[in-house]
């Protein structure tokens, strides 16, 4: 007999409640697991020896439901970075104490990039002491800039919110009989998957948006609004999809100065839709998709969060079959019928590691999405959840402040 | 016999389309009304004589369907003010050409305050040259701010996304162990409605939104900080809800005017960003709803599309009994049960006047909402579409462009 613990780190998705999920139920079902434990925000409730029993938090399978409908982390987030073991392993011995303390034989870390760098070193640490606790990792990320995995989960849902969303956007920017700009900055620092993902509204006949810039290529002012000028010349309303990612010039400021007379920094939308405005003198918005791209759970993909319960799941069995350092994976089998199997792969090849858009992704212009990128995207936001409503909105799944504390 | 017209003005909202199908199928069922014409981007359809024959456009049922989970304006909009027929008639007598070559008997025209200032003069208009056009106004906005009615068409759904999405980015804010303060700017230009409705989560059990601020009060930076302060004693994660029409020192609006006179307003979340972190120094972030609020039709309110279909039809009923220059309005009879009728107002009442939040909505300290404003906004954010799905993503009803042209 073991216990077990799950943690949640990075920044939030709709899809990492359902992966825990997904390891508390797999677990329920192993006679070899005891107690199962949540990490109260991230490895700082390891490193804190602050866990709570899961069984008397998820208690009935209405709360199970309520939990894969509730975005972000129940048990808390975290963004924190190991040292190096090797030359201070302080922390190490903390998170060893806790986790001997409380017969831990499987660690399980439910995270992004980072995460997947604990996971790599702990099970390293672990395997170097000669303890035998599993560590694996779970990933999540809505950003879907992992390397190996076909995708990552949160990915889906965020794609479906973003696809959604700027299928309204268009609705709300084509109605004025004058010719306008809409500028939709959405997340993605490096990699420009969810960017990408807002052209799947051109499988639905959609010409927006007409233009989508992406990290992946150089971005040139000049020629931006020498692109939106030949847009302009066919659509009454253009849409310009881009990346929060794409690098502004130095010193771009939106001209809007505070009390104390300092000049507020913007993002690249508030930048573009300036200059759309001073170079072309058009109407002009720009609307920053902002964390409502991560949390927007009342929109989720159902593909998504069952994808990301049995990846929890399979997380699980795999731990129990001896594997550790790992993180597990998808790979997509064929896109129509959709299949994807879970494998796993070593932490060492996902951690600190980014995945780009492929080139064929990208149109020989460098401004918008090609047509082969569709059958990827589209089978990741198929179907949606039945989703549990309070007094009209969609209700959510949460801990006591008190118990968190 | 005779002909109908109906036409859609102002800002978007979830609802318009409703109304449209509401004033389309009831015309459809009376034996008097032939052709049903639709006006292009509202009265500048009139004007140039730019109208399309609705039965064309509208042929099966779940074109109905389609349109009424459909955002923003079918048949386009306009922000065009009429001037008074007594100094300059030449518009009007446009319009006139127009109605009568096209054996219009009644106008109907779905939009906000400025759109029933339009209602207004027409029917005016036509009373004074003795020509019998009925003109009808079905309101709509996201503002709730029409006077005599108990709430607008469009508020309901873009209330039930603001509630949602406040929900959402409560669980996305509140997953990290350092204090941090997340502001979230909603529309309404003087009237605090739609940031007000934000405040249902506390029915539900949220503490969330910790603050709420509305034009209906003096607004002051000292006073806020010292609010922020006091819930950060006591909350972790304090999540305010802020109106973007809060008065805000000079330079913080963007000095953009629209043909109304109203001031383009942005960047109140912004400036109460920067003030805490500059203040407080904590973790800090501001999220502006933007154009989301009114045209998620993801999530909208079936209480407000049934609605907005009921009240156009009604006008179609009102027009047909002779009457003209008037809105149609809702009164509540019950909260619980909810039950509303619909009524007539003179235009002249609504046009061009504003409604506020009653002075009891607002807690004694000016920065929350009370509980008795629950009755008011619940029964309005009730019910969801079943939404039709094309590949994932919510389908539209569209017109071609080259109609539209």
């Amino acid at each position: 007999m073991m216990n077990i613990c799950v943690a949640q780190s990075g920044g939030p998705t709709c899809a990492i409640n359902a992966s825990l999920v997904g390891v508390f139920k797999e677990s329920l079902k192993k006679p070899e697991i005891d107690a199962i434990f949540g990490s109260v925000n991230g490895i700082e409730g390891v490193i804190e020896n602050h866990l709570i029993d899961m069984k008397t938090i998820i208690r009935t399978n209405d709360d199970i439901e309520l939990l894969r409908q509730t975005p972000s982390t129940v048990l808390g987030s975290c963004r924190y970075k190991l040292p190096d073991w090797r030359e201070d392993d302080t922390i190490y011995k903390k998170i060893a104490d806790t986790l001997i303390q409380r017969q831990i034989g499987a660690f399980f870390y439910i995270g992004g990039n980072d995460s997947m760098d604990t996971v790599n070193k702990l099970s390293d640490y672990f395997r170097e002491i000669s303890i035998d606790i599993k560590i694996i990792g779970i990933p999540k990320t809505i950003d879907n800039d992992l390397c190996i995995t076909d995708h990552t989960p949160g990915f889906g849902s965020a794609a479906k919110y973003v696809a959604t969303t700027m299928h309204e956007i268009i609705r709300d920017s084509s109605v004025y009989s004058m010719p306008s700009v809409t500028i939709v900055e959405i997340m993605g620092r490096h990699a420009g998957w969810l960017t990408a993902s807002s052209a799947v509204l051109h499988a639905l006949g959609e010409t927006a948006p007409h233009l989508v810039y992406v990290p992946e290529r150089e971005f040139s002012l000049e020629k931006f609004i020498k692109d939106v000028r030949h847009e302009m010349a066919k659509h009454k309303a253009v849409i310009v999809a881009v990346s929060e990612g794409m690098e502004v010039p130095e010193g771009v400021q939106s001209g809007v100065v505070d009390n104390f007379g300092h000049k507020y920094l913007s993002g690249i939308g508030k930048y573009l839709e300036e200059s759309v405005r001073s170079e072309i003198g058009c109407k002009v918005r720009s609307i920053e998709l902002n964390v409502m791209q991560r949390c927007s759970s009342h929109i989720c993909s159902r593909t998504d969060i069952d994808e990301s319960e049995l990846i929890g799941a399979e997380g699980v069995k795999h731990a129990l079959a001896g594997e550790t350092g790992k993180v597990m994976v998808f790979r997509r089998i064929s896109s129509m019928p959709y299949t994807v199997i879970v494998e796993t792969a070593d932490a060492c090849q996902i951690a600190n590691k980014e995945k780009f858009l492929p080139a064929e992704f990208i149109t020989a212009s460098g401004n918008n999405i090609s047509r082969c990128a569709m059958e990827y995207f589209l089978p990741l936001i198929q179907g949606e959840l039945n989703i549990i409503m309070d007094r009209g909105i969609p209700k959510h799944f949460t801990i006591k402040e008190s118990v968190l504390k």
